[in-house]
């Protein structure tokens, strides 16, 4: 049972992180860093965002951050416990302290991002007992995916001689852009 | 010379601060921890703002994020170089990451936050050189009064018998409130 019930989490999962990738790429035909998130409960989908800092004039406009907000305006309520947010890259600090304030419940993952990233790489702020809250998290969903359109993303801003406008890392070689 | 630059620095740190405590002070009376933040410029006032989380339903709306979000939709630019945030509590992890991404030039913080703190207390987000941004970082600013409009906010809260809402720390015997 316990199997049955993990697979078919892994399922959901998987399926959800589909939709993030979603906007993740419609991000890119924007001009912003690929990175997508959507916000889930019990009932399903709750928000869904992708990256827009430059376009929105908003530094604070990760995807995460777009998904809270919107979802928290939608709910009436800023906080939104019982929710999994789904992003294809692994949160920043800024976006880890939002997934605290929020409440948010589980946080799911695709590419690491050993450059910034706060759950895992340079911080691990979900489990840090000192702060009043922690939460589950699970990374590497369909990370090869998250990291291939940010690979692609940057390889292309290259080509054309610009320099990458959101600190997004997806691996060493690659810049924080920032 | 130095000195004289230094206390005119001071004197002028003071006059923001002040402006940022009058941010704080209007908050409270609309019930939300009163914290406050004001961002200038070589020119002078970019913005300010108030913490409001609950009023706004937004988990991410501290008063610095409000005040940066406020500052960039005006300059339509999602980066704030040469700017300096004045706001009357150690900034969390959340607003921390956002000052970095916003690239601003330096911090003035008034009261220190012990449990939440993220630019000295829990965590010196300002200072690590593996994040592609510092930033200059002055505390203590009009400390005791930001602190003391905190803890008589949190005073009357508990005397009307309800929680705190925002996790503001003021003084290690002041819950989090998160």
């Amino acid at each position: 049972m316990a199997g049955k019930h993990l697979a078919s989490v892994d399922s959901a999962d998987r399926q959800w992180m589909a939709l993030a990738l979603e906007q993740a790429r419609a991000t890119a035909a924007a001009g912003e860093v690929p990175v997508g998130a959507v916000l889930v409960d019990g009932e399903g989908l709750l928000a869904s965002a992708g990256n827009c800092p430059i376009t929105s004039f908003d530094p604070t406009a990760h995807a995460e951050i777009v998904a809270l907000r919107t979802a928290a305006r939608r709910l009436g309520n800023y906080r939104l416990p019982g929710t999994t947010l789904y992003v294809t890259l692994e949160p920043c600090l800024m976006c880890m302290g939002a997934i605290l304030h929020a409440r948010v419940e589980r946080l799911v993952y695709g590419a690491t991002d050993p450059k910034g990233g706060a759950a895992h790489s340079l911080y691990q702020i979900g489990s840090d007992h000192r702060l009043n809250h922690q939460l589950k998290i699970s990374g590497g969903i369909l990370a090869g995916e998250c990291a291939a359109l940010l690979r692609q993303f940057f390889r292309k801003r290259r080509k054309v001689g610009s320099t990458p406008a959101v600190g997004a890392m997806l691996a060493d070689d690659e810049p924080a852009g920032e």
